[in-house]
């Protein structure tokens, strides 16, 4: 039978990592959960179970951890380029390596007015995100954040769309606007080529920029909103030529206290997690 | 078949609440998650499908909201109270009404260094908890917290255990400590039957005070630091007469990096999330 | 200040352990989540971090395994049983260990009519429960099962509810009732001092039991057919003297197709997960 | 700024249905999560919140639960297709439609050795999946299936890696081979041009083929039994030109009894969710 592998990529997922740098004066922590992929001729293996050129996933689990050891880990995004450059400059056949880390948002405790030396405590279910993939000639890296929670109670309105026989939505002018932000941007050669660059400071830029649109911001829809917040994306920081974000629409729908002999002043809302609106979009700088 | 029926409990879960009160200078936001529980009479229900006293669970569903729409909702304590006290009032042949509420930590966003009028972000995934139970004659109320994530990066030893054929822990100095705290304390009468009791700000007190000794502790063992911690929040607060705390001891494993040819010097970590340690006291006063 | 400790439990939770048992012409294969908890007099530990009496929960993580692999682990209950008494024999400061197990039900593969010698998959997401506490004095034990999803298109009615002015919900003849059964049975003194007794037997025949009267059943109420099931688990066995359940009404809400110009004439509904109806009850031998 | 929408795609997600049809001498029961997405030209919502062009999400919503009243549902694929065709065919400004469904496994109960008329009992947590794409000149559809549970206890090694100082895993000859099979395949036009086109079935004898390989394959690798499952899904079914396969390593870890005086004679294991190697691979009818 005449079939082709037309894609063999394989690695390790979600391999754990905790790191501390003792610093005189305070403890730095990081946790990622790091993904390790790899692309190239791995035929033998599919084939006919020849490991030859499988590069074993546990040795890639030791690598993470081996490379975390040397590396100052004050970023996601620098240690994820250096996996990726590890695997595939180790082994000739393989074509592309692709490192994704989710990182978990700890946050120093304050107490008594003053950030604690070692103590930390969790932020929201929000992760920053990064992924580099490198091949033999080129290098990519995004980066991002998934599941920021962000609500509005107001200042925002859906009108004037079109109407047909399975449409029963009113038209609202006031209603609660509730999300989970995804957004992954790409950034362009000259931060990637910077050995410097602050990937911790461009990171919290762009995220306040995002934040600081989606609260001021008159949205008369989701997608008005989004495209906003991705423009001031951008603005922002000139190294990322496209960014991508995606928003759900989390429903609080509006209890009908009619029948209980009560109105409904905009105030009592049922909280819903499905279905729920879900509206993307690409920027990119022309 | 002598079959007797001892216990029949019933009820409405997951009740999702959003209110929104809408002051001039800033809007309020309040999203919880309801149980209503009711113990009673309910035999004939149960053995011959006669519903005469069953209260619906959907009636209990539109009480939620319709209570809301009267109530101030500044807190949840007080809200739970008036609910059990609605089900018990209106209905001679329920004993007990038990409303179980978990609240969504939503934090005000604050912006150019002010605290934002209408929006808001996620917390960690802590949530605040509250149980009241009320009864023809009695009221309970218990109020907490469960999974908040507190991790510090020293301070923290285990020595001393004993040992036997199945013991192949090392004994350690200097580890991580991290965990998700769940507490739950009790109110005595002297704040359950006053009607101007600040929930809020008892709440905040107790839980700043665990968080304090978690942080100052010098741990001999997670059980030694919850019980501090336990005692702290007695300490802020006379109207509590018994907490029960829950920690979790989520292991951070140094990883061997020894056959890699490299020295661990207490920085690198396994996150684990099982098996985990898992902590617990209740503490009362005498 | 007097405060005294009212509990002090404490142990390793998650403990996940896979045991493969070759036969000649077949393998077993059991998965099992365990749960190990100790009281007793740990107070130094609590009080001032002496763990002299502490035995470490990683210790009871290779308890586990090592009794694992003495034991024929061809069911929870009897493994349980064994390692509650392991850790009350071994430390006289200990007054009660607790075990918990979950087991993963996975279900042997039949290719070709028949029943595959070593492989498996997965069943539904019901997991098989067990519970043993040994005191210096006394043994229970509780077996059960948590999540089997069950569903019915037909024979369940619910009527004669009260209304007041909450109440919107219409009476309905032909609902769809669809649930997750919780149950937890008490095994007697017969069973549980029975060396040999065959707990697989049991547990298949009290869960065939309930399911029996589920299809069949004439639903008044999910009350009446909880009651029906726990009558039928009992009836089939003799050593169980007293059943828990627990059932959520998922409800499926039939979709309003009016406005769509369409009937539904009982057959489109919104699957929900939430809120729910809780229905439970406690049955017992008089 | 010059910045452009490279691509603007919504729709509403997780719209949750169930369909019984009732026969005279059984009830059928389809459950799906349905998401919609939309691509076209939705500039001026986004750039300025117009929302002409806007179908609201709630209206997809409405016409999933709309046009299931119309449609048999004896399978998702030709509901997808109906779903895709009716937004393309609605909107004039609408590129293409995207329909994807997952289908919860629900399993005719079999009581007393005859399948049930109308109750049901849940699969594994397997979803059944499906993705019809319609743009103005083109439909493509694909389906597949996601989380099926194997696993075998033997007839699994892995030797032969590649060692660099980062490897510490010894080659094995006989392990457990535990995963979650995600599978992916096209239809071609011979099928998706068929009305009458029997989408349970093949699904069914795709499932059954890769089923059949991984239970009898002496494995050598991951790699190479993903392979041969891919082969003989493709071998059963003329009509799919291209399968993509994804199955986790979810490692069993032998437990190191040694230190406990005990042997492990391979059969004693910890079961890890995390990490986990994953293997993936696409053939091709070249």
């Amino acid at each position: 039978m005449p079939i082709r592998l037309t894609s063999q990529v394989y690695g390790k997922s979600s391999v754990r990592l905790t790191k501390v740098t003792r610093h005189a004066d305070r403890h730095e922590l990081i946790e990622l959960n790091v993904d390790v992929a790899l692309e190239g001729d791995f035929t033998e293996s599919y084939t006919v179970g020849d490991n030859r050129r499988v590069v074993a996933t546990d040795t890639m689990k030791n690598t993470v951890y081996g490379l975390a050891a040397d590396h100052p880990l004050t970023d996601p995004e620098s240690f994820a380029l250096a996996l990726a450059s590890h695997f595939v400059d180790r082994n000739e056949h393989v074509s592309a390596a692709t490192i994704t880390t989710a990182m978990t948002p700890w946050r120093r405790i304050v107490t008594a007015g003053r950030p604690h030396r070692h103590s930390f405590t969790g932020g929201s279910g929000e992760l920053r995100t990064c992924r580099a993939r490198r091949t033999r000639s080129t290098v990519e890296l995004t980066a991002g954040l998934t599941g920021l929670p962000l609500l509005k109670t107001t200042d925002s309105a859906f009108r004037g769309f079109p109407r047909d026989e399975y449409t029963t939505l009113p038209e609202v002018d006031d209603r609660i606007f509730a999300t989970l932000l995804d957004a992954e941007w790409s950034y362009g050669p000259s931060a990637v080529g910077d050995a410097q660059y602050d990937w911790n400071a461009t990171h919290d830029r762009i995220r306040d920029a995002m934040i600081g649109v989606f609260v001021e911001h008159k949205s008369l829809a989701v997608q008005q909103t989004l495209y906003a917040m991705g423009e001031a994306a951008m603005a922002v920081c000139n190294e990322v030529p496209k960014i991508a974000l995606a928003m759900p629409n989390q429903h609080r729908i509006p209890v009908n206290l009619g029948p209980l002999g009560k109105q409904n002043k905009n105030e009592i809302f049922v909280t819903t997690s499905e279905p729920f609106g879900r509206i993307t979009a690409v920027l990119e700088r022309e």
